[in-house]
């Protein structure tokens, strides 16, 4: 894996943990639905910019690399296949 | 709020807990980019679970009084607005 | 079916039929694949919205009336599978 | 714009031109809300669908040209940010 700022995906995925909990508590305390549901599309949100920069850095380092050495189209291809799941 | 399974949730954003922590040893142990980016994937799809189960209880709760009332106009509106975050 | 605005649905459909005849120009131009890719997310964008008419009639209509009239079980396990679509 | 199969894409958005006309009609007729989402959801795979060939083009096509010779920093750039409006 080739990311940028692993710390920061670190610190984003201690502080996804810490809103999951908050979510679980929410429920435990029978909080408003709507409430809940807006914290779970925050965490959604938090995972996306995660996966944006693990992307990142798969396109600067995997697919650069397979480009340069004439081997991306299985790189290519798996990405796609990921990026389907993502974008459906 | 108002859910069937409250205890099923609680179990849900549990293993999700751990799901997350999960996707951080991935990172820290910079394992393959394809992977974890499908864990992430993974991830949401039980975030995106959790989130059904409590527009479940939302429409069989809060809406299901608020027509019974007469008073479901403020209560789809804002309805709508989370179900907008949630399909865009 | 029950909507406030059919009239207006009708246009905005119309019009994605317009943007999606676009879509297909851009294509037989070979015109650069991110103008490309940003028309294509408009055009999601722009059924997203008329899926959110639909569903607020849908709400404030077919739902509405299930609840009133007790028989409401069928009709939100419905719903929630198209949003369990749309959500994911 | 570097596509395998430029012709198949058209065919796909021919088909989806008739997708929109086809939900424009169930509108217009007042067919059940439920069936017009499940329309509207199909007519999004195809959007997506499309995106991702056009996304494979690009790949292999303006993001290998750039890495090949080594101004691929901002094309990398660009494509994240429409992969980050496709993913939320």
């Amino acid at each position: 894996m080739y990311v940028r700022d692993k710390e920061g995906i670190a610190k984003r995925l201690k502080r996804l943990e810490g809103q999951i909990r908050g979510i679980a508590k929410m429920v435990e305390e029978d909080r408003y639905c709507i409430d809940i549901l807006n914290q779970i599309e925050a965490a959604k949100g938090a995972l996306d910019k995660v996966a944006l920069l693990i992307l990142e850095g798969h396109l600067k380092g995997c697919v650069k690399r397979a480009i340069k050495t004439g081997e991306e189209e299985p790189v290519i291809k798996e990405l796609l296949e990921v990026l389907d799941k993502f974008i459906r």
